[in-house]
């Protein structure tokens, strides 16, 4: 069903309010479709149609709504609708929703649930946002060693519709703590009274709660698992990251590390979202940056400021500032990506070698770009503006010099945010025009004094 | 086993060349790890350790190396040792790697091999690189209708050795055509003695061989699919892509879209890679980005220059072209920068509403940042120059101007580029710092000269 057809379909629902209709349609429907559908309708319509539902399939479809939507359905529900609907959440994101109502809300919450989700909730809540531990569902399979085949495959019959999947099941021992992992597919093709403990890989791929998500995501992608197993302090595993949630951690943090390279890296705080952060937010974080960028350029035009004498000499070397400072940051801002997506693909790391390496391929291209582009300027400040030998000299030399240092740079810079333990992102595009603006002038004025400075002689004498 | 470790163990290995330790070696880690660390060894002694294993076990270790190495490798083996590859390998990574044969390698492999292996081969490999049929597998499961439960359960595990994944089940009419999925869950909960045709899921989402890869990731995690299944013109079934090769492209992806931003798109080309594009290719595309932005730089200096008699009168304008035409720049690349990410995210498409929306968010914001910078400029330029109040006006009203101006219009082009069929990103930093440098000077000037233009009359008077 098309997108059109999907609108025409719920906007029909939500007159009707046929549950019988709606059931069905969300049967066929696959819940990521039916929650940007859902969408389009004002709230109060969109939770009239959804409480037509069983809980079960209600919360199915919820989770899938955006958190602003949740939060606001959630502040029209009965109570009794509320419990039904953390009764049969998926525990990770049961657990999100958790932590985002206010303290009175939690308390009114937690008695009208059964014991077995109330710890669950507490215990995956703890989690800061950002941690492993705050994507990890409590949904998994786990086996004991000395389960036979049979045993095991008769256990996922019997608690499969629980659970997140059922493709990967976990070894634990008496303590809870993993010993090994057993695909679905090991179950299916071993002997059916050969021993989990025989069959099962030892020594799994595993995250601490603690770490960050996207070190969940890059082991589930560099390891092509299709769920990653989180263990707590102890060594007890507390449930699993599945490669879904991996994809959405792993799209999130890209698009996140492109806005920081526009300037906007967020010091601690959460990352800025166009739709969602506040104003305030917004501004102070924005304006933090274009501060920076606004005193780096009150350096920069001091300086040029000074050279006032030599200016109003060659009045016409004005003209080139802008140009051939910019060049800097442009070469810069090119190889500084091109470093950051190497780093991003695992082509490079954080070693002397590597370094070596990046230096060794982007010099030759710099200094290419730098005869190039000083020659194509040189060209046109003689053909549209006539300019004098000397000061194509000048022009020409540090347009060379600027270019080669802009790119060298510029490649260089990703590899310092690394050390210093941010995203090489947070080095945004203007910081690098910025940083180049400023040693792009020295650079200007001093080829500028070095062949023009008799003039200044010859003007005072 | 940590990253030492391991390339402890290969380096001694390689030195023994002991056919069994290092076959239990291989049993014990990831092939992603195995890969990385026979990197570490010359070509030579990884080929010969590889060669120690049996041809299945050696299949499934290649394809986690680097190209570049599998293509070294591939010219030193014997004819016998690249046929019994081309039977082990899995079928999208051979079919890449027939790709990349030389005309006169591929017509000496294909008589070597069986005909279903040619078959397989010449099909997968029609297909254009950054196509879905480019990363499709066709060791997929597929079943008929009419098959029960138990008999699908059957055939998985006779088939399964050979087949990417069982846990996605593709059911196929007798002309091969898609008619429905069922998963392993779904078998495994099912009677045994029910058909396929009335548990299967129906109007299962798919990818035509000939869509980008790109959105078959972007399917893959929209609906949190294992796998997507790949139909050809024809509405026949050719294969599958599974999510671990979604994750890889969707990395891929938006690592390369930060290069692009950075200002380094390839127009229809190859994207670059720092490391691995020849420098002619390299210095090309980056080239005719920075001639672009060399022409807008001698647009802006020659209408610069062109003011040759207002700067004479009035010297220190001259040193706050910079500062003031790159702020709109800096504003312009964070909200570009961030409407990118939001689109990545799926928060906002292409359509007026949204525009709108964006409008709507930056508009506020920018005029606060517009604001509290000229403010803040205006400031420093009194205190750092002692400038006179006609040219504070001229600093403050042309800075509050360039980044309201820069705020929207970034947040815009975003917009444009994906109507015009473009990635956003190809609009890069500095292109959007080039364009607003233009519109500052034009600001600016107009400024100076409705403010300061007096002057010029005064020295002609």
């Amino acid at each position: 069903m098309n997108r059109e057809d999907l609108l025409f379909s719920i906007r029909t629902l939500s007159r009707s309010l046929d549950a019988a209709s709606f059931a069905s349609f969300v049967r066929h429907t696959h819940p990521s479709d039916l929650a940007e559908a859902l969408d389009v309708l004002p709230p109060e319509q969109a939770l009239a149609l959804l409480l037509t539902l069983a809980a079960p399939t209600r919360a199915e479809l919820f989770v899938h709504l955006p958190e602003q939507r949740q939060d606001s359905m959630l502040r029209a529900m009965s109570r009794e609708a509320v419990v039904q609907l953390f009764e049969h959440m998926p525990s990770d994101d049961r657990a999100d929703l958790y932590n985002r109502l206010g303290e009175q809300d939690k308390h009114k919450l937690l008695p009208a649930l059964a014991k077995v989700e109330r710890d669950d909730i507490l215990r995956l809540a703890a989690y800061a946002e950002g941690t492993v531990g705050s994507v990890t569902t409590s949904d998994y399979v786990h086996v004991s060693p000395q389960m036979t085949v049979a045993e095991a495959l008769a256990h996922v019959r019997a608690t499969a519709p629980d659970k997140e999947t059922i493709y990967s099941l976990y070894v634990l021992d008496q303590e809870h703590r993993l010993s090994g992992t057993v695909s679905l597919r090991d179950l299916v093709l071993a002997d059916a009274q050969a021993s989990i403990g025989t069959i099962m890989r030892r020594d799994p791929v595993f995250a601490r709660a603690h770490w960050t998500r996207e070190q969940a995501a890059e082991l589930i992608r560099h390891y092509d698992l299709l769920a990653l197993p989180v263990t707590n302090g102890g060594e007890r595993m507390i449930g699993i990251v599945t490669v879904d949630d991996a994809m959405d951690i792993e799209k999130e943090q890209d698009a996140t590390q492109l806005a920081r390279f526009g300037g906007t890296a967020s010091l601690g705080a959460q990352d800025l979202d166009v739709l969602a952060s506040p104003l305030r937010q917004m501004f102070k974080v924005r304006v933090f940056w274009l501060v920076i960028l606004t005193f780096f350029g009150v350096v920069t035009s001091t300086f040029v400021a000074a050279q006032e004498e030599l200016l109003t000499q060659v009045i016409v070397l004005a003209a080139f500032i802008a140009p051939i400072v910019d060049m800097g940051g442009n070469t810069g801002s090119q190889s500084a990506t091109l470093v950051i997506r190497a780093m991003a693909l695992g082509d490079l790391r954080l070693q002397w070698r590597d370094v070596g390496l990046i230096i060794k391929h982007e010099l030759p291209v710099a200094a290419a770009l730098g005869v190039a582009i000083a020659a194509l300027e040189v060209v046109l400040a003689y053909f549209a503006k006539g300019v004098g030998f000397d000061v194509l000299m000048v022009v020409g030399l540090s347009m060379l010099v600027c270019t080669v240092l802009g790119g060298v740079i510029g490649a260089l810079l990703p590899f310092l945010a690394r050390r210093i333990g941010t995203d090489p992102a947070t080095l945004s595009s203007p910081l690098i025009t910025s940083v180049m603006d400023l040693l792009g002038v020295f650079i200007y004025f001093a080829f500028a004094y070095a062949l023009l400075g008799d003039l200044l002689t010859q003007a005072a004498g």
